[in-house]
Order: C-alpha cells, then structure tokens, then sequence
C-alpha cells in the first residue's frame, strides 16, 4: 500500500508544475517543500523571459501565481524537509524526520542552491555577506559593495544592486563576461559599477562586519583590498541533493542523470529543473521539465 | 556572408520563446511565420495548465502576450512561407519564395497540423467539417454535430462546443477515453455529451453541406450514419514538415529527431515544439524548448 500515487519534492517552478499537470490529472499527489514555495525565483528581482510576461514579473509575483495556480486545482502541499530516501523496491520510501511517506513514483524538483567560495561566508552572513540581491540589496543605500561572478545571476543582479548601492565593484575572474549581451550593455553603461577583471576574492575583513574583501590578480598575483560593506557572491550553484545519498546517477557536478522523459536511473523516479544535468536553467526550461515528468509519471503508474 | 546570425521557422509558443531568447541575448535573428504568430494556440479555446496564469488565459491571449514580448525584446518577424532548406554547407539556407536567406543557425518551430481521415475532409471544409471548435464553434449554435477522436483535445473541444450545439456525439474507436482524468470527468458529467464507442467514422454525406456522418462498430461491423449538421475531427496531429526535403532525421511519425540541446542531426539546426519528436506537446514544454534551443545556437555561433 502507498500513501500517495506521487511524490513530489520541492516546490519552485519545476515542482509546482508537475503538481499543477499531476492534480489536474486527478493523481493522489502531494508536493513536499521545505520552505516557502517558489524556490530560487523567490531571490530574482525581475525575470523578464517567461514567455507570456510581455512587462516582466517579480519572482515573488510569479511564485504566487504559480503557487496559486497548483492549489486551484487541487495540490496538496506539506511543509517538511526530507532526510532521505529508499529507492531499492518498487515502492518509493521518503523519509522525512517524523514519518515515512510511500509512492509509487516520485519527482525530484529540490533545485539548487548558491556555490560558496569558502572565504568566511558562513561567518559574515547577514553581517555583510550575502547570495540575494532581492533580499539584501536595500540594506546597502549609499554604501559600497562588492559582487563576485560574470554570469547573467552576477550581472543582473549587480545591477539591480545599484538601485541601492553608490558603487559596485564587478569582481570577475576572468577578462570577460559570460553574461547575456543584453546584460552585459546595460552593465558597461551603468556608471556605479567597476569592472574588477581576472581577479578572485581570496577573503573577507572586519570586526562587527564586512569592511573589505581581499582580492587577487590571477595575472600579476598582486593581492589587495576592496573597502566595502558588503559583498554579494554569484560564482553559481550546487544541487540540493543531501537526501539523495548515491541513489541515483549524478554527473560530475552532483545534478541527476535523467532522460528526455525526465526519468533517472531508478524507474518511477524523475528529476526536473535546476537539480536535473540539464543545458539550461530557466524557469522557462523548468515548467517544460515538470509537465513532462508528471506525465511520465502518470504513465508509469497506469503500467504498474 | 549570412544574412542572420539565426533564423527560426514558425511562431507558436517554442519559436516565439526562441525568438525571445534570441533578441533578449542580442543576437541577428529573424522569424519566419507563414500566417498569423500563435500557432495552434490560436485555436485553442482555454488554456489553463500553462503555469503562471492560475485563472486560465484564452489560446488567443496568451498568443497576443507571447508576440508581443518577443517584439518588445526587438525580434524582427516576417510573413512569408518556407519552401525548402539547403543544410549541406555550414552555412544554412532558407529558400522563401521569392528570395532565400542565409543563416549560421536554424531552430525549426514549425508546428504541427490535425491529422485528416481521408472521409472527405476536403469536400466539406467549411460546409460543416472543422478541426477547430474556437473557430467553428458558434456556427453551430442549437445544432447537433459529430466529434471524432478520445484523447486530450477530442474531449476539451466537445466540452466547448457544448456552448453552442443542443448535442455532441463523441464518436471514438476505443471504449474508453486517452484524455486526462479532469476532462474525463467534466465530459461524462456534461449531459449534451453521448459517447459512441468502439466506433469510427467512415464517410460524411450531405447535399450542401454536412447532414450526416456514417459511421462503423469495429467490434459489430455494424454501419450506420448519425444525422449531424457538422462534424469536428481531433484524430491526431502531423509535423509541419513539407519543407524538409529529408534533410533532418525524423521517426516514424515524421517529427524531427534532436538531443537534449535541441540539435537535430545537422549541427546548427534545431527542433522544438510539436514539430519534435518530444513525448509532451504543451504550451509549458515548447517554451522549455524555446529557451534551450536559442541558448545552444548562440554557443553553437559563438563556436564558429
């Protein structure tokens, strides 16, 4: 006996379409996420390419409406976080920290999270130290900081910092941006952000907080200090993968293995969005991958 | 010399996200699209399973907000027919009409059409056969019609015309439904609905326009005709892929083979949407789609 036909872990947008098609289908489902549903969207400013946003949409707004979307038509969600699973039979085992909860398919949507440099982040978090322009930018009206990374997440959201911020020190380890063009632009042309090329923040200084971020020259080795209140850092992401514990295939990087059905290596299992080895993450890539896998779901489980 | 960086065919949700994504990214980009932007969209009634709009949103609205982000994202959009394509050189070529266009990359988001039971389709176009109830529909207004077909669409749509015909027969070969369980529901509780099992349609006949749809029990071979004053076929979908020539891989169906970047079997050029050999054809995955295929051909330019 199951508890639930389907399982879904995590509620961005990825999980909260699977639930969305999943409900809609009449599936006995439920979506468990460990805080509040969006995900990394929650944290985005301004997300202006999902199609059918011809102004744009803030990622809370669009969370909410997302979220709202899935409960209308009948998505259970649990607030919980899951410890791990047991993926050995054919009925799929999540293990939370009070109960066991059974299915017979299951999605895995828990996404990522920011890579740290390891330079004393977890010491000047909220001290300084932060991952969310969204969340923290306002803290720093007039002040300085520093933003690590050359991606479109580093770029944009550097430029949004400067809503706030009257300076923003770029800080790139390389002599150009990966960034999209359009990012890139409007960067260059916004005049409180410098440019700190082939460079790496070695560190963090200060004694209630943040006064300044040790930099190196990865060219000339010179090493020196920024002066700033803060510092945001956009060097990428790791998969929220904790509760896997080697059950599934993984590439290099830690993301799952899954196929164009979205199904991993273990059958009945499939892994969406941000925490799937996919060639892009947007939440454009991310509904395609939820409507897809809960689908397959619904598939696999009329074959049982 | 190219004429574009990329050229995409077609305007449905998967090309106008390509499109998107590729002016949004500053690329030189063109879309061709041989009637009006929107695609299939265009002819479906209500769309309420794209996340983002938890009321729903007309096939109709949501094509109008796709275009236009796309236009205001500066994509450049022409009105023109494709005739074949030379994929033999780097150097990809899109032969129009009167003029042909080079490109460095090509993303194929042509689409796909209902497919046609050969029971004289063409004789009755507009004389009371339609594939599109969004369109048709109110023609129909206190009449009796035939509906042919069990899955998604088949279902939806005789729910729709409900709005305006006293009674829709849902004539379907099987004896039982291939549409999602919601739709199910609403259809067996849908009073003006009266299923017509293990049966297919055979021939239409009529003087001036459909009075009648001859029809056959695959289990009794029983025939006998339903007197009807329309009749609505959603049998299937077929790739739009006259232009092809051959030139790409397809299975058995005709729909364009490609890899999780969306690259078909010659490097450059790209599938997405219904025209792919993808296992979902939703608003939600051609996006998905989209998004994949403009970010690939970007780095496949950027590689040149």
């Amino acid at each position: 006996m199951t508890d639930y036909d389907l399982v879904i872990i995590g509620a961005g947008p990825a999980g909260l379409t699977a639930g969305l098609y999943a409900a809609r289908a009449r599936m006995n489902v439920l979506l468990i996420e460990k805080a509040v549903p969006g995900g990394q969207i929650l944290i985005t400013d301004w997300i202006e390419n999902y199609p059918g946003f011809p102004e744009g949409i803030s990622g809370f707004d669009l969370a909410e409406k997302m979220k709202q979307h899935a409960l209308d038509l009948g998505l259970e969600i649990e607030t919980a976080e899951v410890h791990s699973l047991n993926l050995t039979a054919e009925t799929k085992e999540i293990v939370l920290k009070n109960k066991t909860i059974k299915a017979k398919a299951l999605i895995i949507a828990s996404g990522a999270s920011p890579r740290k440099l390891g330079i004393g982040e977890d010491k000047y978090m909220g001290k300084g130290l932060s991952f969310c322009a969204t969340c923290d930018g306002p803290f720093f009206k007039d002040k300085t900081v520093v933003a690590v990374g050359g991606g479109d997440t580093a770029v944009q959201e550097s430029i949004f910092l400067t809503k706030f911020a009257k300076k923003v020190y770029l800080v790139h380890r390389r002599d150009e941006l990966r960034a999209t063009k359009i990012l890139q632009e409007r960067a260059f042309a916004n005049e409180k952000i410098e440019f700190v090329w082939d460079t790496v923040a070695t560190g963090l200084e200060g004694f209630f907080g943040i006064e300044g971020v040790n930099v190196k020259n990865v060219k000339t080795d010179a090493v020196s200090t920024i002066k700033a209140d803060g510092c945001f850092i956009w060097v990428g992401i790791l998969p929220n993968t904790e509760f896997l514990n080697k059950t599934l295939k993984t590439d290099d990087g830690g993301f799952i293995m899954a196929d164009a059905h979205m199904e991993t290596s273990v059958p009945g299992v499939y892994a969406v969005g941000d925490v799937r080895n996919t060639p892009l993450r947007q939440v454009a890539t991310a509904v395609g991958d939820g409507a897809v896998a809960a689908v397959s779901a619904e598939h696999y489980i009329e074959s049982l």
